[in-house]
């Protein structure tokens, strides 16, 4: 099969790529993951999913949560419940700086950023009586992979390491822009960085991006129009301070996390994730981008 | 013919929106424009243009001309040459702001923010030996126009007001990252700004950014690859300060000026131009972008 | 006696400007204090105190106790310890900005903004069993009126309030600068801000900054050479973003508190406290900097 | 005589701190200086000079001429008219920085950063036939030394590379805060920066900031009240980014230039000067500012 082939050719061809990126070390959780997976699967809108390489290695998907985070909470508010408390703009500054929260009083530029997640994760907090168990569900159903669990051990790591976060929190109490309790809000917030899935389940579970909304099982989980958006807003934001070089190189909405993986999706047709714990620069997984890259240019197909 | 009434729709829906902008007042030649106008029009990619309104009258095109001069510039020089002295990232920043210039030493966060076009306006000097004339003849062959060309009144004007722009071309050249005489380039820079052309020559002269490269005389301009990559950095940067909530609402990449023009592209399919002099607080034609949403929702497409 | 004519006119001349400031109302504690108070007393190297208008009244000495926390530090500490931990500079932002915080990787720019009493309040509670009684001993001591005590209410309310400082509390300690608990180490932090005095016992309390180090019953709190460049440090940076206005217009080294207060010194000679709770834009005692002005104009006195 | 030899000794003591720090060499004309120089020289108020070390060499005293353009700048303008345009607050930003004055709107924090300094030197070409001719009158009669003279290979190599003191003139000038045309205040100001004068030039002229105003001759060149609004204004903001440290260690209102001197006064006492043309990371130099400490540890003196 010409696909399952090509999977393989991007595995290949990234490979001599090892070595060049670093893995993140902020938690000994996330330290310690192999250096050496790689891993790419696809799903595209008729339901299929191939893979290659390392694709049933689960790992911690780290803020390819937030994208989850932000669809449940489009489900639970209106828009102007969401976006009046959050912006839509690229943030320009570093994903955990606090400079801009404190420039723009208290309001995050994007929902990808920290400042912005943890701003979805408190709305979640105050409606949803158990939003750690509501995302699980979520997220099962989504990947159709009941097995999908929060690392604790990641979770208890992050949360020891969780100064930066908190401060990002309580600056935005400061400003009337935190409804709940820090450390509560904090807790769920690294459950949802702590899930730990595969590509195949998050290249199933972010079908609905390259869907019109609708999930692998045909429900419509968010509006045409609401994907839409969303697809804009992971175009723009989702890759922290390097969203212009990836729209550049790879040209789809796509969202990044430390943990190595990299969702993206060509809408109408596939959503793809892809896995290598070694990151560039903006901390966004080096070889993971150049699968993406390569993907793009033998496929002919980008949003652009 | 329905596409003909689509566009007399659009610009119906939105004239009700007219008195809630602020045209541009920076400088007389612009200030003195009629704030009432509303034009569109539109070029599919098998070459046909259609517009409604006053798409026939001549504006000024201001910050549009950026296109038209990192496009020359992807002419004449290797990218290597261009993307050392210039970031592809959204800026996060105010289009004039110098604080990001300086904190990141010099280099423009993108091309379409006035450091990054004075950057490329230095490149063309450089190299051209005529680049004023150069771009006319560009500009006049992209929009079967030979009747485009520049307002002398407004480019004088510009000159008069540079202050602004100078501080940030000598910021550049202290960092070493611009070589020309600044007062020449400014010159220069503000003849580009102050091509007159209407909707319908700027949705004809764009529409190689939907036609992978190629004019409407069928000329390959710049290269499949080329134009993909211009539309991802048109889409991640080319709305300023409002390039998220652009992507959110209307879905193209797309490239505004401070005239009140707007021109974007569904790749594949066909450029569209807007015209209405009031800016939002952005500095983005509040009308105009109203147009592109409408148009976007009512042809049901969008790039996500 | 001529000095307390003096005194008498200061009152007088500034009574006019009643009504021009704003009392501090980020808590109701400080809300409800009576706009029109004004004092002020002064304590001579011979140790003898006078005083004119409501001298004799308690208010909330707020960040005036930013020199008891700082000095009781030098007792305790290696100049290395402290110095290390925060600098000697003004901070050119707002009293409490997390701005420069994040830019400088941890560290505060001065002992006398929030984040650098934070760090100064981590210290004591490191070193100290009993942080909030030691501070009490002190100042009852050196102001020789055991009555001082903490107003609970506005450490209480403050507490309530305390987003603000507890983002700058966490951020200091994701860049390894902050050891305590948060919310301990804030809870005697506010404790330190809701000491009562009134000005003859803050006038007495820093008699030591003018008098070598040496209290009013004579004891060598710090040395000579300490005193001096703990005045220096007032000099430079005890008014926020008032300093230099401060220093041009009174030309004393001095320390301001958003309850109204403000004590100000002339080495070898004099220690002062002015007490108006309207503030001006900077969040300096209107009233309260110009009683000093007065002073040192008629004094013919400043350390310039 | 005693002093005689205490100023010896200083020179010996510093001696060892040689190589410790580095000549500028942003100019050739600069960087070309002998790193080994070290000379002080200190001027009573009774009139008598003397000197150690190479205090008779001249150097370029660059910033320093800060002090006097600003002098100069009182003598012809009433106060609102200097104060509404430069502010007197430390800037808490390296001397050359365009961020702080983009935010605040083309005001810069005080007249001895550059952007201040700019603001003064456009004062004086707009009162001054000229400016530059005046300013060798002022200097000269001040330290009464008519062979006092403008190296013209300085200003002229500053003239060669004024790209950022350029850009910060035209930001102010796009605020509105900037009269004169560019080119040619940027060359009065780089003739005052390349003033050539020894230590104990320097020390005679800046002999009024000691005196109440009143210069070597008995002339009163400011106001007793001017000098020390002035004093105090280089207390908060005359050594860069160092003037917290500065007023730690030497406890003296001073202002440093990048040739590598140093001005201080005791008020009411003396004035001195140091030279040694290595600096330290803010930019003030490194043994000239143990020379001072030394001095001011040996004095006993200080003002605080």
């Amino acid at each position: 099969m010409p696909e399952q082939a090509l999977l393989e050719e991007v595995v290949d061809k990234v490979r001599p790529l090892l070595g060049q990126g670093k893995v993140a070390n902020y938690i000994p959780a996330l330290a310690n993951v192999d250096a050496g997976k790689l891993g790419i699967a696809m799903t595209t809108i008729d339901g299929e999913t191939i893979g290659a390489g390392d694709y049933l290695e689960p790992f911690s998907i780290q803020s390819i949560s937030k994208v989850f985070s932000l669809t449940l909470a489009l489900t639970l508010y209106e828009e102007t419940e969401i976006w009046s408390r959050v912006g839509k703009e690229p943030s320009g500054h570093s994903f955990n700086s606090l400079v801009q929260v404190e420039l723009e009083r208290g309001k995050p530029r994007n929902p990808f950023i920290n400042a912005g997640a943890l701003v979805i994760a408190d709305l979640l907090q105050s409606r949803l009586g158990a939003p750690k168990h509501r995302m699980l569900e979520l997220v099962r159903a989504l990947s159709q992979n009941d097995k999908v669990c929060f690392d604790k051990q990641v979770a208890d790591s992050e949360y020891q390491h969780s100064a930066r976060n908190a401060a990002i929190a309580y600056l935005m109490k400061s400003f009337g822009n935190f409804q709940g309790d820090v450390d509560t809000v904090l807790r769920t917030y690294f459950h949802y960085c702590a899930l730990k899935m595969n590509c195949a389940d998050l290249s199933r579970a972010m079908l609905y991006l390259a869907n019109r909304g609708k999930t692998l099982d045909g429900t419509e989980l968010i509006s045409q129009v609401q994907t839409r958006q969303l697809n804009a807003l992971l175009a723009t934001s989702g890759l922290y301070d390097g969203a212009g070089e990836f729209a550049y190189r790879v040209g789809m909405p796509g969202k990044s996390g430390v943990g190595g993986g990299i969702i993206a999706v060509i809408p109408g047709e596939l959503s793809v994730c892809v896995w290598s714990p070694e990151l560039d620069n903006q901390g966004n997984s080096l070889a993971g981008t150049a699968m993406l890259e390569h993907l793009s240019q033998r496929l002919g197909r980008s949003i652009f």
